[in-house]
């Protein structure tokens, strides 16, 4: 069961973002719409496959070979094609992960949402943007210092990126939509949320720009906040939490910005204020506090410089070449050993690829295809982009 | 005019701190209030001369070698019998770093004051002591986290220390009167300021402790404030800032806890209260924030710690040897040539001690001497213990 020594290059993970024909775009929904198919998957069937539709065609069978006892529920073609009518009939932009336009920021995460639905002026989403975020039950002194904040974190070259919450998002998005605001919302892109908000998302949807990574008509279920959070937290070099309770979901923004790498900003407040107790405590691990705008233009400052020094880069050099013609299909398949292999080395306890290689003596790319079809058959559940453990029903 | 090779050991610059004689102690008292005479000074003229009474015989010779062009003046012992009596009727005790129970966290700053009249409870002085202070207009919720953090500090073992002032000062000092509280003033210890504390100063100076380096019945002037500060972190393990404006005397204090190695911690409040501009600028220049009383101790237990061990050590070990008796007395002093060569050496810039030691090509005891020398005569100024410029005056 030695790993073949000299296996094809079927392996490409990062081919160049492409422009889609409609014919990939619809490929691409029914495949995210299908069962089993999280972030890591799209991209790694989209990779090794060939593009969507091939993936779509080896789908079957790489959930039966990873020992799914029924047939994977595929995303039928009509109702791809519907979802992508509704979303045209609203003004909703269908943006994958593959494609060039897809926010670059936001692609290099970690398991990025395969697909955003944008809405509004889509140009918005190619400048250096910022987060503000805070309370719902925000207080006056809070909202001030946000509408503060955000027209001159604008006057310095920055978009405001928001939940379009309650208190501090509201402001933060008011205070930023004549200079470049973004909302990113836990709903369709159609569904009002919060209801008297509904003047404020039209008007962004029109002047600003919406996103969100559900379908149009859908309301946001619970796990959706957490997730419209993280989206935040990907799009933007950094995020400034004004007030924050301690148990909130403002917290889970800061969160997702510290895991992402994003540069996390805490306005200080009285210890005796509830409103403060999450934001001083974000000091005290370390987020950087902020009583001015300054203090956060002065930690992006070099961030945004490398930024601009990337781009005179870019346009010195040729423009980069068109998208690479995705590499010819293939039904390269784990072996029956190797899948019992890589199940055998797998457990309750997420462990990361590289380990499942070493442990059974497999290569990398013999073990991803063996997830691959695990994870097709509902057997296990990826964690981030590397880690892995077997589903509890799994087990 | 190589220094002398073989010059006996007259300097031994930190002698053990030793009891003093009533006739002693007037002598350094008339040495403390005599013409240009600070810390320094009094410190290096007690060394190097053995003893107060014989610095005081010598001290005319030292001034006019020293260029004085008239005699300097000397405190007659009548006045300093004077101001004893006086301290004693008010219950005052004089302290010299010369004595053992000089504070000793104090007496290991630079310069500390020569002598300290203290009344009260003079066993807190011996205690792990922390500075709790802050603005004279404090917020309602300033005073209840003063109130909050001087009770909960005190139950963990500490004495707090605070200046008497308005508004923090006086809830802390409240708090703290039934656990062992400090009051450090900048007027005489009977000289009631501000005049409604009147009757907490009373308190103080019986249940507590009161702590000056004024003469009895003396209204402080404005420069005492800012000694009156330095005398507080010198106290303590570290300084506690509630409340502070942009510009404000708390915020001197803070600067001394900085310079003299103590910690300080500050409290966040939110960047629109003008109270919380100081705290917050001191959090972003690395002072603690501080939202909790373990924040606190968690900073300060392994210092109390590193106390304990002293302590223990020192209770193995046997007592310390009584003072030794101080050196003969001596007329050592700088020759002509010594002073002219260590006066081309100075300018209106300060400069080290060491520094004129390799210019001129002297030994630092000869540069030493030279400069008591000149200090006496009121040629020069010296900033800290080792710093000395020339008087602009002199220039």
């Amino acid at each position: 069961m030695a790993p073949k020594p000299d296996q094809p290059e079927l392996f490409n993970p990062s081919p160049p973002p492409s422009e889609l024909s409609d014919e990939e775009r619809i490929a691409c929904l029914r495949l995210i719409r299908s069962e089993n198919v999280g972030p890591v998957t799209f991209r790694d069937l989209i990779n090794y496959y060939g593009g969507a539709a091939k993936a779509l065609e080896i789908l079957p069978t790489l959930s039966r070979r990873g020992g799914s006892g029924r047939p994977i529920r595929i995303c039928p073609k009509a109702d791809a094609e519907r979802e992508f009518a509704t979303a045209a009939r609203i003004g909703a932009m269908p943006f994958f992960t593959v494609e060039r336009d897809y926010p670059q920021v936001l692609a290099g995460i970690e398991a990025p949402p395969p697909m955003l639905y944008v809405k509004g002026d889509l140009d918005l989403l190619k400048r250096p943007s910022i987060a503000i975020v805070g309370s719902r039950q925000s207080s006056a002194a809070g909202m001030q210092l946000t509408r503060l904040f955000a027209s001159q974190l604008a006057e310095a070259g920055f978009v405001i990126v928001s939940g379009l919450a309650r208190g501090i998002d509201k402001a933060a998005h008011e205070a930023s939509l004549g200079s470049g605001t973004i909302a990113v919302v836990a709903g369709g892109i159609d569904w009002v949320y919060p209801p008297e908000h509904a003047e404020l998302q039209a008007r962004i949807g029109s002047e600003g720009c919406l996103v969100t990574e559900r379908p149009p008509g859908l309301k946001p279920r619970d796990r959706d906040f957490p997730r419209r959070n993280r989206i935040i937290a990907g799009l933007v070099y950094g995020v400034v939490i004004v007030e924050a309770a301690a148990r909130s979901g403002t917290l889970v923004t800061a969160r997702y910005a510290n895991e992402l790498g994003r540069e996390v900003f805490a306005v200080p407040g009285h210890p005796l204020d509830p409103r403060a107790e999450g934001t001083n405590r974000l000091i005290k691990q370390g987020a950087t506090l902020v009583t001015d705008v300054s203090d956060i233009i002065e930690v992006l400052q070099p961030i945004l410089g490398l930024e601009d020094r990337r781009s005179d880069l870019a346009s010195q050099t040729p423009a980069p070449a068109p998208a690479q013609p995705l590499p010819a299909p293939t039904l390269e398949m784990a072996s029956e050993d190797v899948l019992n292999a890589v199940l055998t080395a797998l457990g309750p306890a997420p462990v990361a690829t590289d380990a499942i290689a070493r442990q059974t003596g497999l290569n990398v790319q013999a073990v991803q295809v063996a997830l691959l079809e695990l994870d097709l058959a509902g057997r296990i559940e990826r964690q981030g982009q590397s880690l892995v453990a077997l589903k509890a029903t799994a087990i």
